[in-house]
């Protein structure tokens, strides 16, 4: 069992989660901090008190982080890692690992991290024409 | 030399569009349309309106959609690849792959695509404590 935590430039966690909804309207466990004008030294703050709301011992924390090497991605890596167990980071967030991140949310985390790492890069198509039969009334 | 075009579900297209506002100025070639409330149909006008407004004979454009088979792909993929050449999209989009795709402007469409899939890819990484040497202070 975990919850997850997007933590992104601007206004991406808050577009993430606005179109997970699209999806499933289970989603008390996925939550967002956002690095804005208001700078590094605030979301550092934000998300260190994030962390302290949501986290729940036995429990697991999944960060999904827009860039790696970012300011969000490099300050969860570099402090809160440190401060708590059972906290993962994945980089490179975008919606099919969101989705399946938030499906997910009773498995244990360290069973299905490297499955969303899958689901992310399955998720990355060029679309061929030739190979594709697109039935454009799917979801 | 190409164009980009978000083609999202929700507020996504918006949120990536804000996002990538952070790390350049130069996005007057970023568009994005988006399926809301209001439904397929209106979203195949917005789509099919958008690429009247910013196709340009002999240049390329680059449909980044969030999920493959989802509504935004399935109309692109089905509707607007048939309308215009040097149509190329992509699924799974994320603000690497965004990013990415907004610097290489000025290249062949042709000749980038499948480097932009590469770059979504490696982009996707989980943290490695041991692996890693983060310093916090980079963007």
């Amino acid at each position: 069992m975990y919850k997850v935590l997007l933590a992104t430039h601007g206004e991406l966690g808050q577009g993430l989660v606005n179109t997970l909804k699209m999806f499933t309207s289970d989603i008390d466990h996925v939550h967002y901090v956002s690095l804005d004008e208001s700078g590094v030294e605030n979301f550092r703050e934000k998300i260190t008190n994030k962390m302290e709301d949501i986290y729940v011992d036995g429990e697991g924390i999944l960060i999904l982080a827009d860039l790696f090497g970012g300011t969000p991605f490099n300050i969860a890596s570099a402090q809160i890692t440190k401060m708590y167990d059972n906290v993962k980071i994945l980089s490179g967030v975008n919606l099919p690992m969101l989705i399946e991140a938030c499906l997910m949310k009773d498995m244990n985390l360290d069973d299905i991290v490297d499955g969303l790492v899958e689901a992310g890069n399955i998720s990355i198509r060029r679309f061929e024409a030739s190979k594709c039969d697109i039935d454009e009334d799917d979801e």
